[in-house]
């Protein structure tokens, strides 16, 4: 057989070559449109300037923007000439983006104006850049921060248009093509190096029917950002599909991304659950009938939010588990066909779990610690563990080190799950999430699950608190409904009759809105902080 | 990034694990149903079998059977063990199938009970065979050929009945895990090594909606021999989706393919123009409402016949391009999204073309004996040469030299196309059949296809014969429908208004049928002898 790399260029090659005439919209402000043409050009020389710049042949290309066309071409011009993507979460604290970018020791970082009000108070902490590359997403006439005068700082465009197109080579797929840091949830961020054979394949693994299965009758808005998780593989794998893309920019609005999945006639559509939240309630009355797939992760999606949209768009959504480490679709979560024909509330609960892995990726759980495998009965719970072609192996340089892999080549998830006996996971919980109750376990998953399908909740988070007797019983952190005056009493009468006895929360604690992560996930974290001194009565 | 193997072992293990319910129907006069559960336990008995007949670590594995679920067996056993699958073709002369055992250098064979009578005449002529395994796919009670009283011979189901399952492990991904010999067409036979890598990057781009797009809702059956470049890689793919499989086993009557069409609902079904040829007519006032999919290549799929599907069943047939020394799918011939709206047939026209690479591979066509790209412009005709990671390199170990690959790295495939502004193939001909008609070329498959169309006309094909003046004129071979009463010159007649002057034949021949391969492919070797000696005035 050829020597053929699988590496990101071919991905670019596919798009250019089959699909010129595919678009790549941005929404927000300043709204664009490019052909997949145009955009393959641009990319191209935007290749020719990482050159111009003096960028080093495998240096770190970061990036600290919106979901844009811009994006998207930086997403293949810094791989597809050997250097390494670094996709930078605007939304962690100025603190996680220093260390994070010294950590990548990234060379340049591309900036969209509409972030340098963020971006510029961190420059004096960031030695090692040598470049600023400004994106401005603004329209004409808006109020612009004045971009210093330092000569390390250059207009994209103005570069852009003075940059030679060039040729995209890489010679080994082993070679790194990106990384990208976790989202922080349980503590600090770690990195990830991608290479451009796991890129490719995982690429590849979400076009088939059993990932996401999208292809180029598709018109696909990540909603997810660009800097988590490489947007869940879909700025990779739409090129490679041929299908359209639509950016919403820095609009990250209900109201904004509901106009753009109107407007643009998208087809697929991918976030966290708490965007589908924000999009729900505006739901009422509107069709979204060229809206056929709706992947969320991330997190647990409550079972009441994927019935509700299946209610009101006759579509669910449709789970899928990953994370950072795993590139970062792992499992996809579509109703097996020997069970089309069960009624739909058992499919709910079908859908509810986080499904059946992609072809290439393999899931086992194990006794905590161990590597002793558990049976495949959904009742047995333990460690989640993976192996495939695009799971990473360790973290990229971390501080302490970590042992990602077991001694026989699975990545630990840190994730607890039951699986059943046509090898569907059911997430249980973050390992650091379980409220140990007496020696015994409590998913704090199911119970915000539950409390989230009461018509009252609009969020629920449900965190161990100390106590005398069992060391750890769940509180249930709950936002209310607008308007809604339930009490905690009611809601746990509510429970009762759908949880194990021991399993009810000791106490619900109204709280105004369950405080997020950097990317939109319950921070689990801040809670416990919050309620650090909560008192439990024996 | 793990440094995991893309190995057929972990495509075993997802139609084991995840799959177990699903099935294996295999048809003929002793039908037989299995479980994937049931499946893979045979599977892994049959590894232990290889491993008591002592076959060596990368031993060959021949196979001379029909498509079967025990053939299904073999295809994961020989190869998850480290051995290499070796699919003889069961039509091919004595001399050749001998010429191609002896040259794999084949340690054991598995012969199905109903072509013993086809394979003992040449067991003196294999002298490199240690054991024959004979697989009893005959009835209770039918006539058997006697098994030869050699203690070389075994019986399939003894052994495995006897046998330990084993574990499965493959050290290398690029080890060699099957190979197959081209259909001959165009002379003998040449072998190609897959390998593990190649096949599995195949099946995971045949389950993409841009190859075939199946998943684990399908039914599907590869009427497409198994020792036919690897039942167009369906075989592997079907598992890897966990779709059910049904193969026809000895029975490949149209009638007999029909029947398991209705009865076992099958959703996927592929095969050579001749074989839906062949069910054509017995088509009328028969639904397949369940069937959504055809597949169809090897040669030209006449348009006329792709038509007569989608009016007979609401469904067109799916044309793909491929050759042995790609896998074998190269690229599918779906419809545009952009031309979707097209009328019918304007979209059937498109069909009729070869259509886009599958997500891996690329093509262009070149001036032949060059490297020199061709235009992308439908006018400009050229070799088709491709790339991608299974595509072959080279020729198992020829007996003469041969160049299969260009000096750039891509593979000449000896078809001359042309490709439209966004990549779609269209096959103009082998180059060993174009007409050469002074010094220009005429498309026998374009001519075909119009011939094809003519209601009167069953089979046609085209063949150059020696001119005087112009040293190769095309002559039409043509095939009547039952009772049709159409002269020659009508034929001519008809195709003068849709060509090109000097494209007309110089004269139509009527035969009773059109000759064909062991593949059921028009050989047009066989007409060229046959015609050798016509006459053509000047
Ligand atoms: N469908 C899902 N259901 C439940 N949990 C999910 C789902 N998808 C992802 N997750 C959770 O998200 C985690 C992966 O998220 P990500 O890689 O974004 O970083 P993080 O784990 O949130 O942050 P950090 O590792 O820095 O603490 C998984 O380990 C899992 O706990
Ligand atoms: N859809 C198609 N349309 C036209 N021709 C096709 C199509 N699919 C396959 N072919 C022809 O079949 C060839 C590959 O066939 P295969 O590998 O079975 O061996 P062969 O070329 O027929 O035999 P040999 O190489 O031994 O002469 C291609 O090179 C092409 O000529
Ligand atoms: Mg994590
Ligand atoms: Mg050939």
């Amino acid at each position: 057989m050829q020597n053929f790399q699988l590496s990101l260029d071919s991905i670019f090659l596919r798009a250019e070559q089959f699909y010129p005439d595919k678009t790549v919209y941005t929404g927000g402000p300043a709204p664009a449109k490019l052909t997949y043409g145009e955009w393959a050009d641009r990319t191209r020389r935007l290749g020719g300037v990482l050159d111009t710049l003096g960028i080093s042949a495998d240096g770190r290309v970061g990036t600290f923007a919106w979901n844009s066309g811009r994006h998207l071409e930086l997403y293949f011009a810094a791989p597809c000439t050997g250097r390494v993507l670094h996709t930078l979460n605007i939304r962690l604290f100025p603190d996680q983006v220093v260390y994070i970018a010294n950590h990548a020791e990234d060379e340049v970082v591309f900036v969209d104006r509409s972030l340098l009000g963020l971006f510029l108070p961190l420059l004096d902490r960031l030695p090692l850049l040598r470049h600023i590359v400004v994106m401005d997403d603004l329209p004409a006439g808006a109020d612009r921060l004045e971009v210093p005068d330092d000569p390390r700082f250059h207009d994209y465009e103005v570069l852009l248009a003075a940059a030679e197109p060039v040729e995209f080579h890489v010679e080994d797929e082993n070679q790194a093509a990106a990384m990208c840091y976790t989202s922080g949830t349980t503590g600090n961020p770690k990195g990830v190096v991608y290479s451009h054979r796991s890129t490719w394949l995982h690429s590849i693994g979400v076009l088939t029917n059993a990932g996401i299965g999208l292809d180029e009758t598709d018109t696909v808005m990540p909603v997810v950002p660009m800097f988590h998780a490489n947007a869940w593989g879909l700025a990779h794998a739409a090129p490679m599909a041929g299908a359209s893309l639509v950016f919403p920019g820095p609009d990250m609005t209900p109201q904004g991304i509901l106009k753009l999945l109107q407007e643009q006639e998208v087809t697929l559509s991918a976030g966290v659950p708490t965007i589908w939240q924000g999009v729900l309630p505006l739901l009422d009355g509107v069709e979204l009938p060229k809206l056929r797939r709706i992947p969320c992760g991330g997190s647990a999606v409550p079972l009441a939010l994927s019935e509700a949209f299946r209610e009101k768009l006759g579509r669910p959504i449709l789970q899928a588990w990953g994370m950072t480490e795993t590139s970062p679709v792992a499992t996809a979560s579509h109703v097996p066909a020997r069970n089309r024909d069960l009624a739909e509330d058992e499919q709910a609960h079908l859908r509810s779990r986080q499904g059946l892995p992609l072809p290439g990726v393999q899931v086992r759980i194990v006794e905590p610690g161990s590597i002793t495998p558990l049976p495949w009965d959904d009742e047995a719970t333990g460690e989640l563990q993976v192996c495939g072609p695009w799971i990473a192996a360790e973290y990229y340089q971390p501080d302490e080190p970590v042992q990602l892999t077991t001694e026989d080549g699975w990545m630990k998830t840190g994730d607890v799950a039951a699986i059943d006996r046509f090898g569907s996971v059911r997430l249980v919980d973050r390992t650091k999430d379980l409220v140990k109750s007496g020696g015994e376990w409590i998913s704090s998953v199911e119970l915000e699950n539950l409390l989230m399908a009461h018509p009252d909740v609009k969020e629920a988070a449900v965190i161990g608190v100390r106590h005398p007797k069992w060391d750890e019983r769940p509180l249930a952190c709950v936002v209310l409904q607008e308007g809604a005056t339930v009490t905690g009493d009611e809601i746990l009468e509510y429970l009762r009759p759908q949880v194990a006895k021991w399993w009810l929360p000791d106490a619900v604690e109204f709280i105004d809105e369950v405080p997020k992560t950097s990317v939109g996930k319950f921070s689990k974290k801040d809670l416990r902080t919050r309620f650090a001194d909560y008192h439990l009565e024996e």
